[in-house]
């Protein structure tokens, strides 16, 4: 049972969370601070929050469980701002989608207090953010990685993995370099093409007719790109020499697809998409 | 009232308008042919057809509608084969995402008979293919693009109009340059982005874990990789010169942000990605 849980960052992922854990009676009073207050009220109005706190350092203060669930980009800074306030025994976690230069950041900002950090990044979402958009049960069947370091305390390694497990996660533990270099190809990537992609689209001139008659394919392909930007600036600067590493890969790919097609060589373009077919029957049947 | 239905060709779309017709009492006989007898005979065995012809030629003799359901780049062969068998009132149209190569094939084949053919593409569909994947009502509320040319007969071009809003589509006729050029850039380009990114994920080394920990992003940025490679071989090869020039393009805004990636510029990406979810919006609500 956790006393009180502090939310930093309610939003989609830190708001379902609290819900879960709500839901399953795991928790007492849950807490929460992000820099939209109205964001905040609304946490308060849909019962994912029991009251919202003035700032992050006031959050934090008696809590026995702290959730950083704010862009990669601003968890140093947080971190920073609660380090004297987190209580002797409060497990602190995260949710950030690159943990290399999170863990970086921890271990600055956390000093000897670096022990009861466990870094960990739930694997799901939708393009959807804020409190508005959090739900029960987002979790459940997903994967969450943890990548606790040497220096991460077990018991309160346990413990995050715990709740995880409790909101119906497959929780693992991996290395960060490696899972910042596996989440490169397999979430970063793909939001880099389809940003790309839309925004390739919206600044053509025939751009309302090109979405008038436009079917599942573009929808489905662009769907992310209505995903938080700051959040993905922050996720693309934060993993920025691995997600180049895949992007240099995607741009020297579609360099050779433009020639196949310029040499008109079907050949190259059918093993090519059947290739493609086959690794996407794999995706769908792991 | 359709005495007798031919369609040459009978998958998702050539099944789905045959069911769609049947199922409005629009349609005496339906008769197909296809290259997979296998998939023929599913398609009597589902009651898509009501018999199978031996070749294309004698599944449209005595026919007054022709629906040509094939990949693109066998449009012109199909044309050639069946021209003399096509009844003196027959009209004859076609379901194929590209719609210049498919005029040119047409007034080739066609001869003096070009009048009948009504150029067509039904903006619908999944990525799955066969008969077994064609269903009812695939195409309610879906554009529908017919390019007539001038020699097309406007008796031909009313006639198909009519059933494709029959079966509830939104139909809308258009210059056939016009919508090459629009749908290189809707659906085209979007499905060589997705099979570039699964073809160039499924020959990593590490795909099967790239795999295990991805989530809503990658599968559906994705989802059309599992399209039917020969169909969008000859899609591709038939819209070439419109799909270059949008792919260059993409090729080139992939190159851009690596380089903003690569000095670390975290403004240009937050605009880009703010501008193409304002873009992924107006597809949202158009």
């Amino acid at each position: 049972m956790i006393n009180t849980l502090a939310i930093i960052g309610v939003g989609l992922i830190g708001g379902s969370f609290a819900r879960d854990l709500r839901a399953l009676g795991l928790v007492r009073e849950i807490v929460g601070y992000g820099r939209s207050l109205g964001n905040l009220q609304l946490a308060v109005e849909l019962g994912v929050l029991d009251r919202v706190a003035a700032n992050a350092r006031d959050a934090v203060m008696g809590a026995d469980l702290i959730v950083i669930a704010v862009p990669v980009g601003s968890i140093g800074a947080v971190l920073q701002e609660i380090a004297p306030a987190i209580g002797a025994t409060a497990v602190v976690t995260d949710v950030g989608s690159v943990k290399q230069s999170v863990i970086g950041a921890a271990r600055a900002a956390l000093g000897e207090r670096f022990a009861s950090f466990v870094p960990g990044h739930p694997i799901a979402g939708t393009e959807n953010s804020g409190v508005g958009a959090s739900l029960e049960g987002l979790f459940r069947g997903r994967r969450v990685i943890l990548t606790p370091t040497a220096g991460t305390d077990t018991g309160a390694a346990a413990h995050v993995y715990g709740l995880w497990q409790a909101v119906g996660a497959q929780v693992v533990s991996m290395d960060a370099a490696e899972h910042d270099r596996i989440l490169a190809a397999s979430s970063h990537l793909p939001h880099m093409v389809a940003y790309a992609l839309m925004d390739m689209l919206v600044r053509m001139d025939e751009h309302r007719q090109i979405f008038e008659y436009s079917a599942g394919g573009l929808h489905d392909t662009t769907r992310v790109a209505g995903s938080d930007g700051v959040m993905w600036r922050d996720i693309v600067l934060a993993n920025r020499e691995a997600l180049l590493s895949v992007l240099r890969q995607y741009h020297d790919d579609i360099g050779e697809m433009i020639d196949a097609i310029e040499r008109g060589d079907g050949q190259w373009l059918l093993e090519t998409f059947q290739r493609a077919r086959r690794g996407r029957e794999m995706l769908n049947k792991p």
